[in-house]
């Protein structure tokens, strides 16, 4: 990875941590995947995976400068499904506007196919996504009925 | 970490490894902890975390050439318990004896309080307790009952 690589994806973990900062202050058990870098990435791990009392929530972290597509690979997504199938938990992809201070979490069933081995998820859709904190309460209102 | 701590860690890497390995193949979304060095190591992680239709099992990763005292330490201890009482699930030390195959699971309730700050886990404790296999078996059963 060259260093504007290494740049992007140092950003991108700020991100990370900043959300599982907010989970992790909400109750959850929190655990963010490692760094690029470590050897352990040979291995896959979602960006951010969270349970409370039993629920799991596994997210996937995009954070942009303004509204915009989505774009993810298909393999990523079916590695993120996976995990929180045998979870029996629910993946998300978790949106950042930067600057706004807005999370939007994306169902990943909301994604669309859209060139060969990707997947998109459309503005329109990011725009009327749930926020982070309705889907917090949710999950803890669902625990505790 | 001097090279003689560097070896010790790689082994006891390679034991999480196969533990986590087992849990992944029973059907569980495993999770290890980052590898010392990576930065990562700041925020404290369990060594294995393995979730299974909502059930969390969290595991501290101890091996050992034959039966003798486990030793913890309490801080270590109690960043265990609260992150499997954030996730609703349960905690336990996974003992392995090295070339036996095995691997014992006992319940963190288990330890006892010794000298200030540590607490440890007598043999026979150890030698009485369940086969990580009879723990897949109860969590999965207890998750179809």
């Amino acid at each position: 990875m060259g260093k504007a690589g290494a740049e992007v994806r140092r950003k991108g973990f700020a991100h990370e941590r900043e959300l599982a900062k907010r989970l992790y202050e909400e109750g959850f058990a929190v655990i963010r995947a490692p760094a690029s870098g470590s050897k352990l990435k040979r291995i896959f791990y979602p960006d951010v995976v969270a349970i409370y009392k039993g629920k799991t929530l596994v997210f996937e972290v995009k954070a942009y400068s303004k509204l915009d597509y989505v774009y993810l690979e298909e393999e990523k997504i079916k590695r993120i499904v996976d995990f929180s199938e045998r979870a029996g938990g629910r993946s998300f992809i978790a949106v950042k506007i930067i600057g706004s201070g807005e999370w939007r979490v994306i169902p990943v069933t909301e994604l669309e196919r859209t060139k060969k081995g990707y997947y998109s998820l459309k503005i329109s859709k990011i725009e009327k996504a749930q926020l982070l904190e309705d889907l917090i309460k949710k999950v803890k209102s669902d625990v505790n009925d």
